[in-house]
């Protein structure tokens, strides 16, 4: 059994959990259970904390915005106590006892937009559900009859992205299907989840399958090609550049032309 | 079997399902099956029609901004063709697929606020099941331990109200528990759905059963108590004040005293 | 000498100063002079009161959004009491030391914009002077080169209609220009300041000159014609359409037919 | 005679007139002159050029936020022809006619609040003339009867500060005033228009007059002291610590206490 005391700090983070079970994390005194495929958030200055109540790890990627809230000279950090880990966890949070159902919410959220611009804003819910995930992308292909579907994972009671400075997606690509070109502002650092396939970056193609990472750069030229049926979990700061006026996307007229084949840094080292 | 043709205007409507079964309707293309306890929208100015494929009736309440629109002068309707009639109603609609599972939205779906004051700012989602509205409430009840909750129907990617002129909630008051007597501007349309029990207006109190329907005036005192477990849908034109500036409420520090027992006027009648 | 005692009502107000000089009025304790051509704004739920400390009379259009107001049952009135009508009234009311630099702003004025349903939206700047407008309408038509131009009252710190109900608008047309001919919904009462000419409303035209007032219905097609350089005052009820996803507009593409002229109602009673 | 080349990046710049006279800057086929006290925007991806038709340099303070979009990954730079540099400058830009006067804003501008993220969000108004940044601040003094006034320059059709990456705002510290010692997030650029004085920063105190420039750290305590009456020109991130949920104030009880005297860096050369 391990664990990870109580804090809070300015940078926030979002972990997209790959292997294991029985974790779970305190936020603000919610206590949310981790498994594989969810995404669970640790918004700027909330207190949080982990806990493993078993033997065997837990994997997952962990998005942190840290180099931008560095950047910005805007770090604060402070430790807290040991009272809160007591907490037994349920299987659904209170984030998602309140807001895990589309477009019902407690009544005392009004929809009025407030930027406060001390305290942040994140999600309010905390735990998006890989079976929900699942599903939803299952419905969006076969209600369009497209091979390929990307969601964003958002703020239920406001459509926004997740947290102000980190846009969350999940793409899936069903086999045989090459995605459109297009060219975003911003870097992107992708998770795959399910499958394999390969990714062409401004010409290189970069081969992939389940557990492996790659990142995308700003301006890239970037489209996917699945072997299998490919499921990728995309970390981006978009939020950021669009409020700072940067955001730009353009899509290519046809697919880019590959120039050069790549080996995974994995497979070379292999 | 009966149907009524397709035309669109701008008075919206909401519909709240109370009996029946086999009833679908078309909204801009979009097939939606209806059935007890459902909330189904017909936008402003969208395409629609109604069938019945069966030959017993279904029994709804139908709410419509057409006073507020008629008073602005600005009514507008549009007679359209047969040809929409021949869709085959699927168990959930085009907008379920899309928006069906809260936090997780189309990535086209930019959590951008255009007021757009020409085309209307209605829901996405055009059908709110009842399971997943009844699920919603037990889980507030259970994750709050109150006696009383209610949940808002919303846009779900953007929060809003479901129509710029008209608020829908649902009110579940469980049994023997009487809720905080409040004053809110703007007038309420109740529909009892399940349970009986009794409203307090004004001093005077109002007894109902499943079935029965009732209204709040403007500013006056309300509270609810319920006999059995009740649940309470309610339309109201809180967006409309809300968005000039005209919205207030007050929460009394104590409920208010029941000075007459009225007898609904149906009871009267009979 | 003659006053009005404070008092205070939900139904906001406005008034486009006609003849006079000398009055003064109190908003929220904020002294406001009245001169010829000025638009004075009372407000939703602002204390207010009217001194005229002279013998003549002074004569203004007084905009109100009372017939909303009262159809939302949202009209709520509190007299007050004498304190206030001791003031010394300045040239400047405190609202345009404050507002009156476009582009700059009170420091602790943040861009952010905040819906409090409860308070209201209305602007900042209680006063919009008229030797700011005259001056503000012959920059535009020197720099656009045009014979017309319209300029929009708006709250200086968010840009915002100065009611959530009303629009106010100024509409200057050099004479022998005729404008394009455009519908709308929502109502407007013109008030014809300087100069003559006529309307054209749905084909019917009616002439004005400088003191006359005339209405406009909703989506009625309407166009102006000035026979010496005119200045029309616009208020009308487009923010709320707005708001409520009701409003719309259209240009033709050729200026409409005139199938008869009208004598003004003034000069058939003479 | 000297001039720069059309050209335009997403880095975007104000620039504040600090001396000379004759120069003007064209934005988008806008002229606009240049005096001393001026600020004047070349806002995202417009395309600017300078000329200085006569003998004699200008001087001014260049304020960009290449520094966040170089670390954002999101410069893009265009060169442009010489077509653009024969324009003849006049007194007032066209963003000065149409946008230059408080609450008087051209009617085809809607108070719709619309974050394109794919084209930014600058200032309408390019140019906030000295004249009226010292009138507005008079006023302010007068009006409140305090001995310091800050204005933020704000885009006069929405609030917003004249970027999205960067706030400019002009503190006015009268002779013999001390201000409140304030903490922010982000960091601060003050350039000394005029008079001389001393700023706290952290404890350490720093002398300044007319000409001078310093820094304050992020969240350093930071106060002024004015011994001449003294006009202070800040340029913070303050917009982008806000955008992202970052942005933090806090207000001391009491002044700081002034631990160490510094002399200037640029007093320590002579």
């Amino acid at each position: 059994m391990s664990s990870r005391p109580a804090h809070r700090h300015t940078p926030a983070a979002l972990r997209f959990v790959l292997e294991g079970s029985g974790v779970w994390t305190l936020v603000n005194g919610d206590a949310v259970h981790m498994a594989p495929g969810d995404l669970i958030l640790t918004p700027s200055w909330s207190w949080h904390e982990h806990h493993n109540p078993g033997t065997e790890p837990m994997i997952w990627f962990d998005g942190l915005d840290l180099p931008l809230v560095r950047n910005l000279d805007a770090i604060f950090f402070e430790p807290g106590g040991e009272e809160l880990s007591s907490y037994q966890p349920a299987l659904a949070s209170r984030s998602e006892d309140c807001y895990g159902t589309a477009g019902l919410l407690p009544a005392a959220d009004e929809p009025v937009i407030v930027e406060d611009p001390a305290t942040g804003r994140s999600s309010r819910l905390l735990a998006y559900r890989w079976a929900a995930v699942d599903a939803a992308l299952s419905r969006l292909t076969d209600s369009t009859g497209q091979r390929a579907a990307v969601i964003r994972y958002a703020d239920p009671a406001t459509g926004r992205d997740v947290m102000p400075t980190m846009r969350a997606e999940l793409h899936r690509v069903l086999a045989g299907h090459r995605t459109q070109t297009t060219r975003t502002t911003g870097s992107g650092i992708w998770v795959v989840y399910h499958g394999s396939g390969a990714t062409v970056i401004d010409g290189r193609r970069f081969h992939w399958s389940a557990g492996d990472m790659f990142v995308t750069p700003s301006w890239a030229a970037v489209d996917h090609e699945a072997a299998d049926d490919a499921d990728l979990f995309l970390l981006s700061d978009w939020p950021a550049l669009a409020a700072l006026g940067l955001a730009r996307t353009r899509q290519a007229g046809q697919r880019q032309d590959v120039v050069a084949e790549e080996e995974g840094r994995g497979s070379a080292c292999g």
